[in-house]
């Protein structure tokens, strides 16, 4: 792969990375789904729970989630790609609103049908929060 | 891939996976190093603390962890690969001795030269600890 194809796979896992967040900060389940992958093998440990496996079980576990009334805003802080050819994994820490970011997360992807669909997230509690990071135009 | 291929390949996983757990009990920091990627984007996040991303850095904490003089007889329950043609991940729970299984984990291989080498872990606290399963002669 191409130093150019390198950078523009890295930018679509991000995007896609970003579309989780959105899909879960706007409660939209039908964008959830679509995100999630149709084919792979698919699993998700919401924190501190054991492990759901097969994209029925995972996407009726969002269903469910993203019912709930109260919004949460979520997002990803630090998202870092890690590209594997047609697989991906993204490493990042999850927060709330204005609050400090306070799960370690891992989101999976796999190019399907030239989109990057989500095979596999790991959401876990962080021992101390992480504040978000302030940029220098911010400090100054 | 055909079955029997696949069935080949989830195989060779579940023997890294259980290569990892080895060497961790045993304190083995060369078949720990060996079992890592040598060119794959590598990370780690070790229950509730920051992402280590790069060999060197995650290799430094496993001679860290591994130098502990009391030794942790690691395993990992219900150990389940997906498979994503060159790349699989593991779900299943770790537990150390004879105690019940306390951190969900993720761990992500890529086959690297023939192959299967670590190139992700993640391990995070489970609300309830999670009794091994026991097989039905113990029952009977």
């Amino acid at each position: 792969m191409t130093r150019v194809a390198h950078g523009e796979a890295e930018a679509d896992v991000l995007a896609a990375n970003a579309a989780f967040y959105r899909a879960f900060s706007e409660g939209d389940f039908a964008a959830m789904s679509r995100l999630w992958a149709e084919r792979a093998s698919v699993a998700c440990f919401h924190p501190t729970s054991v492990v759901l496996v097969g994209r029925a079980r995972v996407l009726e576990s969002w269903k469910e989630i993203l019912r709930q009334t109260s919004r949460l805003e979520m997002r990803c802080d630090r998202a870092r790609v890690h590209l594997l050819g047609e697989v991906a994994f993204v490493t990042g820490y999850e927060g709330n609103g204005s609050q400090s970011a306070h799960l370690a997360v891992t989101n999976v992807f796999v190019l399907e049908d030239g989109r990057w669909r989500m095979v596999h997230h790991q959401a876990g509690p962080l021992s101390q929060p992480l504040p978000r990071l302030v940029s220098r135009s911010q400090v100054n």
